[in-house]
């Protein structure tokens, strides 16, 4: 399979997403504490998967479809991942109004996990505007923080899609253990959907952003006994050096 | 920081991971369904954890520090991998010996996201072995397969670590909701410990793989402004190419 057609699947897998989490945001009340209508944690879920996760993807597929100059790509990906990170900070300023304020928040995996990526995020956000958009820095320190660029980027959209996985799960088992739903009914297929659709998701957009595009294997061949060869492309970060 | 410091990282913490939990399968019941005793699920935990994920991980990490010749390194990767393999399969087997049967197990997140990963294990264990190792096919054909072999190896490591998370938090929210266990408490500080320990094995396993060794960083300049640059190393993949 092409590369253009794996950024196409992935980018509508991406809309189909959004479209379900707000079709169970508006009609699947039950896991959207009915009682008290719409909340502060009302909204965590759409903060997360789709202004966070989704949008965060669709910035790393930026520099692989978005024609245009160079400067262009960059600001649209500087600009996407900035949107990314403010979601995540509100999606968890949310979880700081629930009943048992925010110490309640550091006792569970999935929080944890959260804690970590959106830290990460941050972190990579800063060092990726320093480094690759403020130019302050010479080439050659840029080439050298490329590929940590690249590898932590995609380990942190992977670990935020890792911790909606536990998110999902902690929301169905609390709703069948606190409130009875059952184990088959239209909830559990929306929320398991919504997880598998995310784990589909990650393969695709890294599959996007790393595999070499086709017709582009380039190989570079030092010796007859063992090759020396490059397979991913990442050719495209490098609008700028 | 060098490649070779990441895999001794990456080895260590595997190894402290081991030890927590095999200390956690000793010591600390609650966990270990106490009123049966040994069961099947007892071991379902050990079998995924070090069995499954950290076998794996010594695996992929193999080609990078292991002496010897091409052959003998795919040997023992292949080896690995279907120790590996096998532990997922009796893990996976042992649950199906749970009170509920078999189709219990298909409505939860993390079944669904465990099966995917071990299909999607097997399935690459096979072609592996037969692209590889069988040497039935032409070089052209393996170096096609290769960068898909490694994207979707370590996707599918990602995919068990994000799946024995989920599995994780299951067990502890199961401990609190029907148990009453704490929320502070020993157990909840070792298991979510394993869940962060993971988390951070799953970075430096994958940083080990793909990032390049220290004063390895081909790069080729195909023009002045806008060079071509191979980042990744994979070039030890290529060990019978």
């Amino acid at each position: 399979m092409g590369n253009d057609s794996l950024v196409l699947l992935a980018r509508l897998l991406g809309l189909v997403i959004a479209v379900v989490v707000v079709y169970w945001f508006l009609l699947l009340k039950s896991t959207f504490a009915p009682r008290k209508g719409f909340t502060y944690t009302t909204i965590h879920a759409l903060l997360m998967v789709i202004g966070f996760i989704l949008v965060s993807g669709e910035a790393i597929l930026i520099h692989r479809w978005l024609p245009g100059s160079k400067k262009t790509k960059k600001a649209v990906h500087l600009l996407l991942q900035g949107v990314a990170l403010l979601s995540a900070l509100i999606g968890m300023w949310t979880k700081f109004h629930y009943e048992s304020g925010i110490f309640s928040n550091f006792y569970s995996l999935h929080s944890w996990m959260g804690l970590l990526s959106v830290s990460l995020f941050a972190a990579q956000w800063v060092t990726g505007f320093l480094s690759f958009w403020h130019r302050g820095q010479v080439r050659e320190t840029r080439t050298t923080l490329l590929p940590w660029h690249v590898f932590l980027g995609l380990y942190i959209y992977g670990l935020a899609i890792a911790t909606a996985e536990t998110g999902i799960l902690v929301k169905l088992t609390h709703l069948q253990t606190k409130r009875n739903l059952p184990r088959r009914c239209a909830e559990a297929v929306v929320l398991n959907g919504v997880g598998l659709g995310l784990v589909l998701l990650c393969a695709l957009v890294i599959a996007s952003a790393v595999l070499p595009k086709s017709g582009n294997e380039k190989i570079v061949y030092s010796s007859q006994d063992r090759p020396n060869v490059w397979l991913l492309d990442f050719s495209f970060f490098f609008f700028s050096f």
